[in-house]
């Protein structure tokens, strides 16, 4: 589609530019072999490794800026330092030991009229991520998106942008040094919201747009997106404990989906209790976390059991109210309802859950294998914790992201999920009669 | 995500109600075996038959009412007849026999710690399917989404409001005689433009959204979507005719993809062809065209040969205007264009193609392969016609249409393309460290 038909307002001539030199790095992306594009994901490694000091010092700076009013956590996700810059090397060495997904042949088939037809992997072409104060999402992102021959434009927070800087920088120099166009990928330092908003209706310069951060941020790009976008929503992830439960293990599990690191997207925001093992199960479970600060949201039924059963933990006790069900607390609170039946802990998941990650603790096969065809997740889980919904846990070499989304890609989002198959037809002349 | 977070103007009660039907439908769906979704498309199927003077009586006055002025081919396209029922059955009876994509292992690990990870194919729930006049369609796209295990919401043009009214009673009553729900689908007969706009909106009701019309309604809905959209949009398919072609397969293949049938989508607008072959292969593709009456729009190049060579066809010949090559003729009309080179083929296509179907004719398997690698279409063709993209052609059963895009599924939208990638974990109490 040509550009006159898809954009009204002007992008700034030099961010056109930029993006046009995109598309035409795309172009010659898809014919690089996994070899070049190794070697340029190691020598980005070396660099890092080289550079440390130069990273450190951008990231200092950024750090300084910060008002000091900021919240730790916020602090904490921009902050880098020796040991993380060594995860960022590793993470780089992991994905270009990958296979290289382009070309890989899906389906082969030959017609009956002999024409030869193959579905193979093609790199997606221009990708647009956005994200949010994390500055090692930069290598994560383009490491991903080069090894699967797409190009890139990584924009992130202002609060990052000395570090995020250095390390376009170096990538850049990288690039470079072997031989390749820098242009493979554009950091941009513009942190304009309305330059945003020009961006996300040029689906004639970008092909999929990558949102990863908060709830405003999905929502501003779903609204304005023209083009497709891979979700990385929220995570409202559920655990079922069922009648037919192992108690340890759901004490263990529930526990560890919920305490082990609470603010990342697949922890437990609420766990479902089958009524008839309530009065055992809820003081266990309460046992298993005091010690972690945890804070229940219960229903009626639950918050009496505790009542009764722990009153030492009333502080830590509340009446859930109608919105918790659909809060992502992110944090070391926790809903708890108990349930009538599985169909009930099903209807409850379907309603509330954000498509992530569910789980079902149960000895029963039959209700397991029921949990795992109904619930519409993208990883369901039984008898396992649902933090486990992780693109290095499943083996993907990363991920640029978690997708809560249908279409394209459920769950982590690898090499191969910024892939798109293709039909490539091989004929002697074959007509359509 | 809940309601009141995405949902601005209120839907007519009626219709909200049905949209939640359908979404409890959906739930449904995902359990039912594929025996059960067979019985239902073949007692469908015997209906059709049954009743088909209730549906030609219906068609008969769907036509009755269109205006005098109305153009034959939509005429045509809205005509039931026979023979159109008889195909409509078989097209049932062949997606009866596919094989049930729900539930399909297309991978499967076991991690180190032990816990089992398949990734299975899954329902995408429910489908809001808004189409353009054809009747056969209600058929074709509620057999695909209920074989696929999704709810499915049909909207059709109120051309043929009095057909798709025939078939859907037909329809509910055939679902309600196998004891089951008839809200696994919805076929509205509102036809305002406002509802549609309001649905858009609703990701709360609505998985995805699938529009098959024309440009406008193309455009209408992806500017208002809020949901992901499998689209079908217009396909701008090119031939190059390559400096190593053999000549009598290029015209037979040329000619074939123009003028068998040149107002689908996976016919041919514009053919490339190389300079050194130009004066011999512009006169024979002439040659085997002239019958079929069709117009050329050439480049200068082009232009001076075919006057030179052809003089007695000058009324066919016109300089070829720059929109030319963005407009999908979508009848008896080609573009041609002389080019230097394989490079210079590539970059036409990149700028004019719509990333549908593409071809080369070469006897170079060098340059096929470059082509082949390097042409993002859903379908590149070597020495065979473009006219081969097609559900049926590629042994999908049918098509909910042809996609465009790259996310999700290029090309023809069988079974499997209405069905998302689950990730299914089984372990024995597994937690992360």
């Amino acid at each position: 589609m040509s550009q006159s038909e898809t954009s009204a307002a002007a992008l700034p001539q030099g961010i056109e530019e930029s993006f046009l030199k995109l598309k035409s790095a795309s172009r010659l992306l898809r014919r690089l072999g996994a070899e070049k594009k190794n070697q340029v994901l190691s020598r980005i490694a070396d660099a890092v490794l080289r550079e440390s000091d130069v990273i450190l010092q951008a990231n200092a700076e950024d750090l300084a800026r910060l008002p000091e009013s900021t919240a730790p956590a916020f602090r904490d996700r921009l902050t880098l330092n020796t040991k993380r810059l060594e995860a960022m090397v590793e993470s780089l060495r992991q994905v270009a030991a990958l296979p290289d997904p382009v070309g890989e042949v899906l389906e082969e088939k030959t017609l009956p009229n002999g024409l030869e037809l193959k579905r193979v992997r093609a790199p997606l072409g221009v990708i647009f991520m956005i994200f949010e104060s994390r500055p090692n999402v930069v290598l994560e992102a383009f490491s991903l998106a080069f090894k699967s021959g797409n190009a890139i434009a990584l924009r992130g927070g202002s609060e990052s942008r000395a570090t995020a800087g250095a390390l376009y920088r170096l990538m850049g120099r990288a690039i470079g040094d072997c031989g390749l166009d820098p242009d493979v990928f554009y950091g941009m330092n513009d942190y304009d919201r309305h330059l945003v908003s020009l961006l996300l209706e040029r689906q004639d310069l970008i092909d999929v747009v990558v949102p990863r951060g908060g709830d405003r941020l999905i929502a501003f790009v779903q609204k304005q997106a023209q083009m497709p976008i891979i979700k990385n929503d929220r995570g409202l992830c559920h655990t079922y404990v069922d009648s037919e439960a192992d108690h340890a293990m759901a004490v263990r599990v529930v526990t560890n989906a919920k305490v082990q690191r609470p603010g990342v997207c697949n922890s437990l925001e609420t766990v479902l209790v089958n009524k008839s093992i309530a009065e055992r199960f809820l003081p266990a479970l309460f046992d298993a976390t005091v010690s972690s600060g945890l804070q229940w949201k219960c229903d009626s039924a639950a918050l009496s059991i505790l009542q009764k059963e722990r009153p030492e933990g009333r502080a830590k006790f509340q009446q859930a109210q109608a919105a918790d069900w659909d809060t992502e607390h992110l944090g070391l609170v926790m809903n708890c309802r108990i349930v009538s039946d599985l169909e009930e802990a099903l209807a409850h998941i379907d309603r509330h859950g954000s498509r992530h990650s569910e789980a079902i603790i149960t000895g029963s096969v039959e209700k397991a294998l029921l949990f795992q065809a109904e619930v519409d997740a993208a990883a369901v889980y039984w008898n396992a914790s649902t933090r486990f919904t992780d693109g290095f846990e499943f083996g993907l070499g990363g991920e640029l992201g978690i997708s809560t989304q249908k279409l394209h890609v459920r769950g982590p989002v690898g090499l191969r999920e910024l892939t798109t198959p293709r039909w490539i037809g091989t004929g002697t002349g074959q007509i359509r009669p």
